[in-house]
């Protein structure tokens, strides 16, 4: 969705303009619409603005002298190959540190089965370049990934999504709609889900369920595209098995990236995946950009070698754990009685469900004037659901700042609910127990 | 097209597990082959192979030290932002990096012109993503681009080809061709053109052919796509002006990158376009991975900042040139008389039209246990024309390499030659004089 209201960006182009080009563009460019966050970055990079809304991991966290320390390995190692194109499956050197990543998940995986990627962004498009045909149904989570929506719009997908509950997506709403689309002979080719802190909700899915789902997914022959950008980023509780490990590498196509355990900056992501599909997925990325940096890949390797990735992760864990108790507990200080919200165990989002009568869309324009952001609720929806609903990001700011931002968020929230109960003469909701944190129950599209 | 000589990468999925998804896969991927370069990466990074496929810049120019330096400065200066997600348009220093390279080719364009890519792969990409709906048209080059090929496959695009003389893709047959798909009911939506050094033609498209390019795109509203890597990699004759300057922005979507002029491994390219179009290119650039490697793009613009980069450009045209004269000079020495090869006037590459009765698919298997490499002229077309022609790149290896392995395809070609002859009972040809190297005149598909 575009956020109409949010300043900042380029002019639209004129009429005119586009007419000019009108009939030229693909089909597909109509469903295409901006991601909200995207379209927030120039607006949350203005120094005044604390942002809840981009997902931005905390880079100042990483010594800059390491940093330089290992770019200089890299010259002195890899210069000329760090410099040069590189395979398209990505180096074997990086491939062998991704094995070591997902066995720290408990996940096994060999080097021929991962091909590196630019970011885990590419992977979602590359599933949807390998799968889709226009109206192919994609099975998603209600709400999902706001930035997987372009991708999905963009391959012309008929997106259905599953309602989730504290322990994910819910599998009877998920067999029902499996059910119905088959009488309705509408193709759903793939399911894409974050099981881990789920982003934007900040659920995560039970072990049941995800037994479950991989025992349907292989019952009706349909793949799985696990979202996993967060799973080592666990505060409390005991860690779940990937989709991929119960799966057996069948059906399930995993999805990593080094975005949140090193750095988004370097735009390396990678899948494992079964062979054909790794394939398939390989002539697309031979299209989309040949290969992925041979240079950060460089880096990445080194950075395996020379430092211990797991020390530096676990002071990520303790930061982003610490900014998210601060984060609930401003919520529960700031926002009004009648608001719910989920309690991730890790990851670096919660889902904040607002009163019915307020739309978080028009809350943002109000909220962006009082320079603090986070994405409205209709960007994980396709239908123009989550009007009154919104993620917020505990990883990118420090704890003063989401405390503040909240605060700031909270205001307007109050504004408006007072504002209601002028104009219908309803009484604002007394204040809140910590026993309504929990993740709303919603009905499947 | 796939080499399925080439020995090298993973083997290949059995039929069993292909089934297990064969329902699943999107048409489009029915027409997914490899490039012929791609492929043959494995192979060609055997050090005891000369490679003349892969279209490699020489990175081993750069120095080591200017590399760690740069970084150093990335990291004391930028080490938060380098590291952390960026715009998806490009940082706004590298936008004004790329407007200096482009004026140095006397083309004025203004920041909000240029959206920064993932390479200039990702430009053909998102063009192909933002205009082709399956079955249009596409006009290009005959030969074309072999890296273009998959992609325009993925797109399921109609690709027409257009024969080149030594000025450039012939305008005549150009027009006629407009006019068929016209009359057919047939629709193209852009024309793909390389006019600087055509990748693999070697040749330039005249001012006057630039010129009436232009016009028949305004005339016909047909978007053109100038995919110009080499320009400022000219070794002689006058620089032309670009077909994005000629038409000031109306038609013209410009592709530019980094990679022959810096680093291929950065992974960074470029787009100016008309507005309308470069919104609906960074939609899809959202989809496809959010925005180019930061890190990337703050060691150009640290490049440009604190070095000289049309030093280092000169440097590599002084290389390229004098390798190219000596690739020139092994043709003439050791290719039998019927070949034909066109004489680059600046870029990487050159081709050489063999006589018919040789398969240069046949003779890559055969050049292989030689330990030389070239891209057999097929993959430069999509139904299956260039089975007697060759690209050959005079970039990536050394002066003696480059007579060493011209002269063994030479020995190949020669055996190959002689055994024709003692089938058909047919005299060699005599040795060839100066004035034949040219390039060949084809028809139009």
């Amino acid at each position: 969705m575009t956020i109409d209201e949010t300043p900042g960006g380029r002019p639209p182009s004129s009429a005119h303009e586009i007419e000019r080009y009108g009939g030229l563009f693909a089909k597909r460019t109509r469903g295409m619409t901006s991601s909200a966050m995207r379209d927030m970055m120039a607006v949350t990079a203005r120094p005044e603005v604390i942002s809840l809304a981009t997902g931005l991991p905390d880079t100042t966290t990483f010594p800059a002298e390491d940093f330089a320390w290992l770019m200089a390995r890299v010259a002195v190692d890899s210069s000329a190959a760090a410099l040069q194109y590189g395979p398209t499956d990505g180096l074997d050197d990086v491939r062998r540190c991704i094995v070591e990543v997902m066995a720290a998940e408990g996940t096994e995986v060999e080097i021929d089965d991962i091909m590196v990627t630019t970011g885990g962004q590419q992977v979602i498009d590359l599933v949807c370049r390998a799968f889709l045909d226009p109206g192919d149904v994609v099975v998603a989570e209600a709400p999902t990934y706001p930035g997987a929506v372009p991708c999905f719009n963009s391959f012309q997908a008929d997106v259905v999504q599953i309602a989730m509950d504290e322990h994910g997506m819910r599998m009877d709403v998920l067999e029902e709609t499996l059910a119905r689309l088959k009488r309705e002979g509408r193709r759903p080719k793939f399911i894409y889900t974050i099981p881990n802190f789920q982003n934007p909700g900040g659920v995560t899915m039970s072990l049941e369920r995800r037994r479950a789902l991989v025992k349907i997914a292989a019952e009706q022959e349909l793949v799985i595209l696990e979202d996993n950008p967060y799973g080592l980023l666990r505060y409390e509780g005991e860690p779940l098995p990937t989709l991929y490990s119960l799966d057996g590498g069948r059906y399930v196509i995993y999805l990593g990236t080094f975005s949140k355990i090193l750095s988004a900056g370097l735009r390396l992501g990678w899948t494992a995946a079964p062979k054909p599909i790794l394939e398939r997925m390989n002539l697309g990325k031979q299209a989309a950009d040949l290969c992925s940096s041979p240079l950060n890949q460089y880096f990445v390797a080194a950075y395996f070698q020379h430092r211990d990735w797991r020390t530096y992760l676990t002071q990520l864990r303790t930061i982003y754990r610490r900014r998210r108790d601060v984060m609930l507990a401003a919520l529960e200080e700031y926002f009004p009685a009648e608001a719910t919200f989920t309690r991730p165990q890790g990851g670096l989002f919660l889902w904040a469900t607002l009163p019915d009568y307020l739309d978080t869309t028009d809350l943002l324009a109000r909220a962006l004037r009082e320079h603090v952001a986070f994405v409205p609720g209709r960007a994980a929806y396709l239908d123009g659901r989550g009007g009154s609903e919104m993620r917020l990001n505990f990883s990118g700011v420090n704890e003063d700042e989401i405390r503040e931002g909240v605060r700031r968020i909270g205001k307007v929230i109050a504004e408006q609910v007072a504002l209601y109960g002028t104009l219908t003469g309803q009484k604002p909701a007394p204040k809140r127990g910590a026993d309504v944190v929990e993740f709303r129950r919603r009905e499947a599209s």
